[in-house]
């Protein structure tokens, strides 16, 4: 049942057409673990600086996450990114990117989080994805998230990093880039050539797909009229995802459970972008997640028994 | 089960990745009508050059397509479109566009084709979709596809077009040109207001969602890694939908109809795009489509039972 993220923990400050917030408490494995916490106890690794207070740790002991490698560099600032949305979300400008403490960032393990059953490396250099997997030998299933600057700089890295992990979540964009390979199926395919048995593909406000030897699985994402914030989105999909696989430690990580995963993500990835940061997130109920989880069936269910036709 | 679409009909040349053809039987309502033709009995309106000859009409009639309403305009020449798909066939240029015939295309139905059930209005200029539209007195679903340059170009018109219709079927991009606005939800809400009380918006690779005031259905694209010429999917996707709804006229349009119309749509758009042309389609049996259908199912199906959560 227990479940390590390693990524960055962020102050950011965004602006919608719904609004500007000048310090959200953000960052991947925030978002991570905000999520995969209604499904799993996870412990969390990444820098802080002496900006990262008791409000801040407060948000993540609410929700029962384990912030002992939550590692405080003395002097160092926080993580901090500023970035606006257009009217059309999709469309999203960085205005200010200060690495800070993140910059020199070295994860150190506890034996805890090494112990780890399920690992989720979110966006981070390669070579440090590989040595935290390295460093997590009992664990059952490993997830990587990346981006297309290690894509660009740092591609021998990442495809090594790729080779030792069980899944890759990407998004479209990075599929095709990684890959040189427009077709998405075909590109996933490649990826499973890498290693990984399990490729998640999210075309954001389209939705995911899923990929593995038994088939695809393509799930819409949940219709939402109201995005506030879309900041954080593919990383609180990632929570749920891995925490649901994390939460069925138990269960053989067939086909058929990693389906479950992808609804409990796509469900928790559109309460986020409800409000600011991690706003909604930190009101959420277990009630409200299952719910969804049950609209969005009604959103994809359909009657497939074959119909005369004209031949 | 009468079903009546009025379109384009064409020669196109086009060039992607897996070769290059000179001229290839193409347009909306052939492309439409191809699909329909698995599930309704399909009346063609539209007009055509001398050189449309014996074998162009030979594929619309192997597929019990009626031609009778195909207007010939002597010493006319076919509309003529010419593109090149990128390798990443979601990148089209066009190269050269003949309106030719279409230029002056005034669509005139016989009885039979005005006494249609159900009406598919490609896209044509609004105004003469709107006059089909009148004089289909009877029917009792029509559908209208657009595109951005009517939009530009003529909206009043269109937007009164849309008011007379049941269902508006378009792509991501022209429901937010349309309304103005970048939320698919809202601007799907926005298009019922105008008047249809069934919109479906298409993502193309990424699937297509409807809209109904019973709430929003989702599916994916059916995952193809072999994308010859993407040229009619859309219209394709719409033949199946809409030919799906003439081939039930005896039941009363329900969202679960509805729901199963789009499963036919997206399984009749992923086999056109697996060859030039309608080469695929003209080989395609009532079997192949049906097993699809239950494919799709297998796509997307996940079980939503609730866990225990973390509260």
């Amino acid at each position: 049942m227990s479940l390590t993220v390693v990524g960055s923990i962020a102050f950011d400050a965004v602006e919608t057409e719904s609004g500007k917030r000048d310090r959200l408490l953000g960052g991947a494995a925030v978002h991570f673990s905000l999520a995969s916490s209604f499904l799993a106890e996870t412990r969390v690794v990444g820098p802080v600086g002496d900006d990262f207070g008791d409000e801040e740790y407060a948000v993540l002991h609410n929700r029962g996450v384990v912030t002992d490698d939550v590692e405080h560099v003395p002097g160092g600032k926080t993580f901090f990114w500023a970035g606006r949305y257009e009217r059309d979300v999709n469309i999203r400008h960085t205005l200010q990117t200060d690495l800070n403490v993140f910059e020199t960032f070295e994860p150190k393990l506890s034996q805890a989080s090494q112990d780890a059953d399920v690992l989720f490396l979110a966006n981070i250099q390669p070579d440090l994805q590989r040595a935290v997997r390295e460093q997590c030998t009992g664990a059952r299933f490993v997830a990587l998230d990346t981006m297309n600057l290690w894509i660009d700089i740092a591609r021998e890295s990442l495809v090594k990093t790729i080779a030792g992990v069980d899944c890759l979540i990407v998004n479209d964009g990075e599929a095709k880039q990684l890959t040189d390979e427009p077709n998405l199926v075909r590109a996933a395919q490649k990826i499973m050539e890498m290693g990984p048995r399990v490729v998640v593909i999210k075309f954001g406000e389209y939705g995911a797909n899923m990929y593995t030897k038994d088939g695809v699985f393509g799930i819409p994402a949940y219709p939402t009229a109201d995005v506030v914030d879309p900041t954080g989105a593919g990383d609180t999909f990632a929570g749920g995802f891995v925490g649901y696989i994390a939460a069925h430690a138990d269960e053989e990580i067939t086909d058929e459970l990693l389906r479950r995963a992808m609804a409990y993500g796509t469900a928790l990835a559109s309460f986020n972008v409800e409000a600011f940061g991690t706003e909604r997130m930190q009101t959420l109920t277990a009630d409200e997640v299952n719910e969804r989880v049950a609209e969005l069936q009604r959103v994809t269910v359909f009657d497939a028994s074959p119909v005369p036709l004209r031949g």
